[in-house]
């Protein structure tokens, strides 16, 4: 509407020049919402061409300007427990809410609004630790956003070698699990046995909210080289019984914690399970990506102390301590580590089941050290099995040894997996681990059961 | 996500039926969350089912069972009041946010689920007077609305005769102003000197959620007839200088209360002055629907009492007593009005009194009693022209005794106008109303000021 | 391009007016290349600002001045026939073509050339009989026309409800075999158990070539009326088994003898069948639209002759005579004829009869008499029924006495049954319909064999 | 229509298997009409699993079997020698053309029927020299394409970094002027101050025809290197008052001999004007492609005789001789181009001098020798100027020393300069080459005139 409202705007700047303060308080008022478009556009407009140190005062003030009335909140609440009923909570809740959120939600009525909404929070999630708490703000902006960006309104959308370079090479910067190298990458990640899906907001032009990558394979591939090599020969996909979804990113910061990882994963499965009647098993290929940093953590009583190291590899101390000649089977685990890929067979067994006590034994502030765990297990898959030497690739060794895990994702046993997760803590595991996992959990909890 | 979760939807269908709190409770649940989007297809396909008093049941339901908890509610004020700080506050907005709000957004996860929303909201406004009390449900539901149909995720679209059939029978079906007789009479008002537009919700495909009709003309049209006329000639459009807004309709009853017209209205006005260069002046040309009525209504103190309608006709008691042949003004007024195309010399003066007065002078709760002057006065607009017999068809002549209005949106004068008819129920009229505007001011107000 | 020649082309008008044989002249020289698409453009424009005479003038012009110089044709034949090669045969080829054809597809070279091309073509084919000879002008755009509308760049396009209004109006418009009686009528024909299919061609937007009706049903539809009724109940396409084709239409006069009917068939069987495995039967439901015509056309001695008549309807002849209270069954027949409806009884036995006389031996011109039975025939369907009174509409009664006639589509025998067609004229009939064949085939041919 | 045909087509292959002759005869039979389609779609699909070989035998029969016959041309000749009229004109006509015609547009009526014939004539020109002569189906195929792919049909469209990956791709593969290097070269020449558009044909899906890559900049450049440099900084469009069109190419070698380049270039210029009302100046930045050939080929007696050399350098014969320490201004300058680079000041007015000679006077086979001149100069542009060491890409310095030219398109003068070149071989060059064109004729022609 800018033509519109060009004469209006030059007297607002005339009289204030684009002091941010100003136009928000009068998009808030009843004056500003004869021309609330404008308005917010000015304030998308200035927000575009605020340097670091301007949007920190933007944000003060929002912080400030922007929070419910302590004093109304307080008649509301006293009012409420006087007489609680329908009328009274409506007027609590109409107290509570912070006009912080109506302001967000009339910037978002100008062009580019949401675009600028979710940028605003990345840059918020980005200051330095130590800035000043924010979270107030933060809190207003996730919980418009999770209403915003619900299920209902994306759009899943299949990503090929047909959709526009801009988009793809969205893709290329936003992945971060298995780094695309360029566009002939990029290229062999989207050919006849690989799937790419993304989920798209109708805001948000051109600009994909998450993304997942399958490989269509037969059997569950516990080798991510065959699926991330740009010279892999293409499966005919007729051929194919599985699909693995070997990456999944998100990628707008700005859209931190609202969830969308579970829905999308869920609907791709549903697609490829519709495409391809012969795929009946789906499921991941995925990184530990703190599995060295847990391993090596001994000060943490809830992951891998010496006892329990000393414990889980019990079993392959004799061969751990001939290949390092030395004595401590736990010295020689580290020792082989420097270079794991140098000693594969002997390594393999141990890496497996350490892996598989770290994935489902420790923890760090009373929840899995691993998050990519969290992620599938909450969303009802169960641990399928352990690959050592599944990612060979630097990051794959640095992160996590060259291990690699799959979850399996099995439509019967979705809800009851999610809910012994959520509820007690409890990991399913399939029967092939079963024997491995009992292993674990003595060797963890020690000959006086709980360390 | 039919096909991935068929077993386990068969497997609940076995155990509970179509229990819908069952199916709620569980979609709430911590164990539901792993097959959201399967339990929300389930609950709309079954709300799809139902009939008016099992949908009677369902609302009842929602409201007695997912409200927030009273005791949640107390303890969070009490916190709150002991020491109010971001936790507390951030405690007590979440203790006051009803869960049926959650079960809402996680129904909305599904294919149709924004459609099923809107329709249950208009079963629930269409209720019978008298039936139980789901005001917290609709709240809800607007609550939601407000933020889904924010006016940054609304599409405009221009509506022509290239728009596919499934759309513009939809207008044929909603237009309420000026009913659109048949195919013929909506192609008409598709063609060049015509313009519709509407907004469209990404969510909603195929339906239009408000759309407003323009004629472009020469000069500020008062009579609708060669607006409406099928044969009407076309006119170049490179003539017009006028774009007259002659219809404006709100789609779904469902969303009643969620603004779109005021945003409608000025992006419209922005893409037409964008198109056409030459049109400089933006307008509507209005019914008023409830003018006859208020006339009639001599029990309003604050509309038109018997000597108000006394003051407000002096200056044309004798025309209208020697026309209908009677000895009182106001009743000569009602006998001609009995027939006003018969008398439209005599009448037409005095009617464009008594409708500005209708229009700026009588209430009804201490509001305009009249809502589309209600709706223009507080975009901005104001009120440029009153058209004695501009709408003489027949619910013209019902409504309003043959009276059509022009509001003018000028730009300029927006905000202010919008501010002081917001704050201060001041109107603001134009120059050529002014001194019919002090005459009815007079009359209305007696000698002795405020009756 | 019109900015960018705008120069040029106001020159050009002000030595030459709009004189449309220096145009063409100009657009067919080698200077005139350089502007070539500017010059077709103003041909276009020009030709649009024709009135009927000019146009005449204009076919004139394209007759006599563009086609091939008799010299040179001369030339290039003598040559060819002392030396046959290659060489000379290019030499003759080029000789021959008229420079008309370059000319014309020049024309085309510039926007809505070929719309104008193939208006230009039906203002043709327009003309009353008795105007000057253009054949040579309408053969070299029909030779093009074959080339340009190719069966590999249309595209066919299902049509419904959701498609704009501007190419379903042009539905109601060309429909001609069973007229749409406005906009409920077309609906009907879009809902779930009805399909419509067209060819579109890429240099005519909005503007379907040729379409066709389907509609899906139980078993092969015999009479028209459930299909063509605007309250038939919908039937659920899962029932269905049998598609009928029950109307197909040319929609550009401009490209009579393009043939694109036989495709079309054939690609919307293919079509139907791929949506819905469960129909295995192809049938169409057609007019015979001379039937009434040829049976009353006792001139024609490779028609009904009287003898012929007689004998065809010496097993009905009783129930005719008492039914018409008269003594001959001919004139009894014709008597019933002149209100069929009312003697439905009587005269279904011996119309079918009839129509099958009609139908496979009735000859005008040494060719078929009725076109639809040749068009259906020569694609290689089958004469598999027909159905006295299935088309009681009245222009079906005034056609055809209420005759209608199933051709069905069978994949296996196509080839063989249009072979046989095309060479020797024979025509398949179902078996149910073999032993009325013999009988026919006696009568028709008499005691002393062909009459 | 796989399905519909499928047994068909089994019953074909099990009689004949998938011998093309009999499927090329079978298709133009009349018993074949009536599965058309599926036969093209066999031979399409024959062809596909053709090797070399086996296509060279199919060019062969196609060559053999369906020419015309020369005894039915021998007749109709006669015929129409004796009465030359439109009867046996059209007779003639038919006789004349080669059943393989009709062939080729059947085998079109198929699914990627186009794409396969394109294919075919590029498999055909792509033959050793010394094949056999296909050069009547060449013709064949040259005449239909040029119907087919008539300008009328084509679609402009622009491509950018929004195009699809796949036809992005394509770019890069067919850019012949200017290699692509990559995708990060491509995305520059596609930002702001970059254009390019291709046509493309409906029949052709994804594949673009012919591309042109334009530069909008101040002035007209007459250096590459700004221009292709992926590291140039962006020009903000409204600044630029030139289009500098630096590459232009077809993309289907099957397509060659059909002119597309004329109508791109000149519907470019149009859509670039309208975009952008400050660009007034139109003009190419074009390689020599042949100069350092012909500037080498002392053999050609229309070229660079010894003779015209010295004349032509005689200007420059001091500072070439003390450059290359030489004693003959010809022996120098050639001894100077060994490399050209390091020799920019003495090189480049002599090599201006050249090149001007070089594009106007020399010629080969009675035309000039370098296709891109004679492209640009018959479209109608003008030879504005000559820029040496515009292309100092190693390939520029291998065609051309390093020379580029300039090609001015003025609307004004585009009829009149392409038919001066095309009836005389006249040459438009601009004000500032006029002296030089002087001196480059004088010495070109030699004391005596003409050499």
């Amino acid at each position: 509407m800018p033509g519109f409202f060009t004469n209006l705007l030059q007297v607002l700047r005339g009289r204030r020049g684009r002091d941010m303060g100003f136009l928000c308080r009068h998009l808030l008022s009843e004056r500003g919402e004869a021309s609330q478009t404008a308005l917010a556009q000015e304030i998308i407009n200035t927000y575009a061409m605020m340097d670091a140190p301007r949007r920190l005062e933007f944000f003060e003030m929002l912080c400030t300007e922007f929070s419910p009335d302590p004093a109304a909140i307080h008649r509301a609440a006293a009012e409420y427990q006087r007489q609680p009923d329908a009328r009274t909570l409506g007027a609590l809740s109409t107290a509570v809410e912070p006009p912080r959120q109506e302001l967000i939600r009339r910037i978002n009525t100008a062009s580019r609004g949401t675009e600028t909404l979710v940028a605003l929070r990345e840059h918020l999630l980005e200051l330095p630790s130590g800035s000043a708490d924010f979270s107030v703000l933060d809190a207003d902006l996730k919980h418009l956003f999770r209403s915003w960006f619900n299920r209902g309104f994306l759009r899943l959308e299949r990503i090929s070698w047909q959709t526009s370079a801009l988009i793809l090479e969205k893709l290329i910067r936003y992945e971060s699990v298995h780094e695309i190298n360029g566009w002939p990458d990029l290229r062999r990640r989207l050919q006849a046995d690989r799937r790419c899906f993304a989920f798209f907001h109708p805001a948000l032009v051109d600009e994909p909210i998450i993304f997942v990558e399958v490989a269509l394979s037969k059997g569950i591939a516990g080798d991510l080289e065959p699926l991330l090599s740009v010279e892999a020969p293409v499966l005919a996909s007729e051929k194919a019984d599985t699909a693995i979804f070997y990456s999944i990113n998100n990628c707008l910061q700005g859209l931190r914690g609202v969830p969308f990882g579970n829905f999308l994963i869920k609907q791709v499965v549903a697609e490829l399970a519709a495409e391809f009647p012969n795929i009946r098993t789906f499921s991941t290929l995925s990184p530990l990506p703190r599995f060295s940093r847990g391993l090596r953590d001994a000060q943490n009583e809830h992951g891998f102390t010496p006892a329990r190291l000393s414990a889980l590899l019990a079993d392959y101390a004799r061969d751990l301590t001939v290949a390092a000649k030395r004595r401590d089977p736990v010295e020689s685990l580290f020792h082989l580590l420097e270079s794991p890929l140098s000693h594969r067979d002997v390594l393999a067994a141990p890496l497996q089941r350490l892996a598989l006590a770290y994935l489902t034994q420790a923890r760090r502030d009373g929840k899995l050290c691993d998050s990519v765990a969290t992620f599938h297990l909450s969303n009802g898959a169960r641990l399928e099995r352990i690959n050592a030497f599944g990612n060979v690739r630097p990051y794959g060794v640095e992160a996590s040894f060259g291990v690699a895990v799959n979850y399996r994702y099995l439509p019967a046993e979705l809800e009851e997996n999610h809910e012994q997760f959520v509820r007690q803590g409890r990991i399913r595991v399939s029967s092939s681990l079963l024997r491995e996992h009992k292993a674990v959990l003595a060797a963890w909890q020690g000959p006086s059961g709980s360390n």
